[in-house]
């Protein structure tokens, strides 16, 4: 249990603990003639990857920034990550390293990728301005090596550019034209977070963003025609009210720490074991933009994966559901593997090795279940319905033996027949297997990071971005683009808070 | 052409057009000393079946009542129902045709088929007093008649009792002892809806509840603290404030008629061609209670059916995924199998019938792909992949000859091998089929019919039921469940309303 644990900590970079209950919080509305404790022009609540960008160009467009942030540090849930962000379109280190992208085949990729029914807006201003975007974190000193990394898994090099998706697997390789667009902090294996964020804080200190830590954001404040103007939090020395001129931008991270959310929005994801989240993604940011009139959207939208692999050798292997059958390619980022088995397989799935596959590190640790000298007994030994695992087995070893997956698509790099005594089988269940997950679902914006209302208008002086938002990724995902959304949606909600009544 | 919009309208009761698009409506301030057209202690906001009920407990309680229906009469999409009403426990009509049934079998079916996680709280509150509830509804005159129907599909007589969920399907026949618990309104095959809704109404009326039809909310009014204290009208006449001193019920259906909010909030049902709901389904009254402060919850949830049968003879045949494997046991509920396809099988899905369950009539009108003489040759001709419909025909029929189906666990009654020539595959993808859809999600409230804000907290003043809440279903789904949930706490929500404050 303890090197599971280790192995765990090091995928997150930061051990995650128990899921934190929720403190009260929520909008009120402001006193005439209220008396505050400070005053400013643009208020971040959170001190992530969103908070630090939304501060810096608020900064930059001639606000006077607050930050508040409920834990001692900045970082967040920022901090945890391996440090892949998302970007494509043909970025510098993309060109330095030959690989040609265009705006148009991210895009489409995003689209088709990201869905149902992304958010088009941001996907797009997304994917145009992704090479400015790579530039100004790159301008933070935020590093990056000129160095390609091979594997499709989290690297525990610090290699700067991968493929971090299902960019060349069924059906997105023929939707998009492939191109690597991970952009990994240089950093060992899993502390690219950290190095991130320790660049952007750094960012954002030196912009002249005023910071204050160990506060907690009870409501905001609003004027009875709905405007927010301010915030109240909680603070060592008390309730302490704060006036923002031109606006507040909440970028307080999801809600996978707070299990009555999930199960009341997105309650897939009470079967996942693994939230990837600190202690403050409780939801607070989200349920005070709504009661400040915001609407969430695509709540129930999430990530969770089934990091089955590395070592890749492990794709060689097949997927089966509780009927025995194939469900999907196994060469798709896990992410989206592990979506495929909570959402569409009820949470169970397994997978099958035979002697020239079989690993013991298999990073999610799946429990053997039974081996067979071939599949019959195969599917004896684990219980399987008489013949399901067999015809299964047959249909790809058939197939793979001419370097062909006409069902699923496979990549004919990790094809071949799993006919190598003893097949194994392991259970890739939910409750069996290791499934980190975390919430995209959140309050609706545009792209300019405003917060709408039900009825699609925004709250005046309400902007948010980061995973308080639904953002670009609507359901699918690939490693990196949470932390390009949140950077990147967060600059622009800071900009837009910043220039709101600027000029009266 | 005609024949098929024939067909469902039989199976709606009344024809459904194109989406509507939303007419604006939010919450307001009420304005200090506002000077109100009218004023009365409950208004229910839409006159279907959750309003009428609403309307009738509270007049019971002895409050003044007013029902706002936008359209010329009352009905709602509870009127384009069958009819058929989810009841169980023990009910008068179970006993009377020598059904047992038991609350404990009720809320263990409904708990396993009504998630994932449904609202345990209403879920056993909806069984337990369900005996009681049909009796009421009974009492209202909607007659019921002590009669059986056998088939499992939508009843084209008037018998009074059926199996309308998956009761008998695996896994729930082993989770909960089946009863049959669809009660169907005495009138033959579609029109149970118009006359329970005729009944209803009469009751409303009857309990001396005032009506205003063609008058649409456009806001609900609330004082400066939350409290909501009355309702803006758009009516022929302009703009009418109206006073409710002791609450407002909103009961204003679902949003399968807003394709925007379909796409904002449940996109895979943009998938399906033919929302089940009257304009009025736009969302309006669920917008309007977020506006509120009101926190909408599983708002991706909803029902979609692939009616493949009636027939019932073409429950012999197995539906297949885009890969050509089995995914689910057909002699399910068509809405779970419809919910299957929409979600997790990415709105693909092929029926494969031989010579003796083929028949020209099937409800849902799938669109013959290819005719073979045995299972490679239908292959080929309907472009699987090589070897993936044998295989999984193979293993089908192999055990189906046994009388077994041991991978899905179809009850064995509709068990036989698919070996006489011609087999057909029929495509019923999203995009080839009859896709009827409604939206489960909604407003959050208590049993009580309170809606609770993003904290949990209940919105003074306000209630909710029927289709503009989340309710008993949170996404699985019976026949009859939505009608009867809707009746129940619209009951419960209009005697809330009713007693708020009564006795100050």
């Amino acid at each position: 249990m303890d090197d599971r644990r280790l192995g765990r900590r090091a995928f997150l970079g930061a051990a995650v603990t128990a899921a934190a209950g929720l403190v009260g919080a929520g909008s009120r509305t402001s006193r005439a003639g209220e008396a505050f404790h400070r005053t400013t022009d643009v208020v971040v609540i959170g001190f992530g990857a969103a908070g630090a960008c939304a501060a810096v160009e608020a900064r930059a467009a001639g606000a006077d920034v607050l930050i508040v942030e409920r834990a001692e540090t900045g970082g967040g849930t920022s901090a945890l990550a391996g440090g892949i962000l998302y970007f494509g379109g043909g970025t510098a280190l993309q060109r330095d390293l030959g690989y040609e992208d265009s705006v148009e085949d991210m895009f489409r990729y995003l689209m088709a990728s990201s869905g149902p029914q992304p958010d088009e807006a941001k996907v797009r201003l997304f994917c145009e301005r992704s090479v400015e975007h790579f530039d100004w974190i790159r301008a933070r000193g935020v590093p990056f090596r000129t160095s390609f990394y091979k594997g499709i898994s989290l690297p525990l090099t610090d290699d700067g550019l991968l493929y971090s998706g299902s960019e060349l697997a069924h059906p997105f390789r023929d939707l998009a034209r492939p191109a690597p667009r991970g952009h990994k902090v240089r950093a060992l294996g899993g502390e690219g977070g950290a190095l991130l964020m320790t660049k952007l804080i750094e960012a954002a200190r030196r912009s002249g963003a005023a910071v204050t830590t160990g506060a907690r954001c009870r409501s905001l404040l609003q004027e009875a025609d709905g405007s927010v103007v301010g915030v109240e939090l909680q603070t060592g020395d008390g309730v302490r009210s704060v006036r923002a001129r031109r606006g507040v931008v909440v970028c307080a991270g999801g809600f996978c720490r707070n299990r009555d959310m999930v199960a009341r929005f997105a309650p897939r994801y009470l079967d996942c074991d693994t939230p990837i989240g600190v202690a403050g993604d409780d939801g607070a940011g989200i349920l005070m933009g709504m009661a400040a009139g915001g609407a969430a959207v695509r709540m129930d939208a999430g990530f969770s994966a089934l990091p089955f692999h590395p070592p890749e050798k492990l794709i060689e292997g097949i997927l089966v559901n509780a009927a025995g059958a194939r469900f999907v390619n196994e060469d798709v980022y896990y992410g989206l593997a592990g979506e495929e088995i909570v959402r569409r397989q009820g949470g169970r799935a397994f997978l099958i090795l035979d002697r020239d596959c079989s690993v013991d590190s298999a990073y999610a640790r799946p429990r053997l279940v039974a081996e067979g000298s071939d599949a019959a007994e195969l599917e004896r030994a684990a219980g399987f319905a008489d013949g399901a695992l067999v015809a299964t087995l047959e249909l790809y070893n058939r197939h793979a033996r001419d370097g062909r997956d006409p069902v699923f698509h496979k990549q004919a790099r990790y094809l071949r027949p799993l006919d190598r005594a003893p097949l194994r089988i392991l259970e890739c269940s939910t409750d069996k297997a290791y499934y980190p997950f975390f919430t995209l679902g959140g309050l609706h914006t545009t792209t300019g990071g405003e917060v709408l209302d039900p009825f699609g208008s925004a709250v005046p002086g309400l902007y948010a971005a980061g995973r308080t938002t639904s953002g670009v990724s609507a359901l699918g995902y690939s490693s990196g683009v949470s932390l390009s959304d949140a950077t990147f949606f967060g600059r622009l909600a800071g900009r837009s808070a910043a220039r709101r009544g600027a000029a009266s």
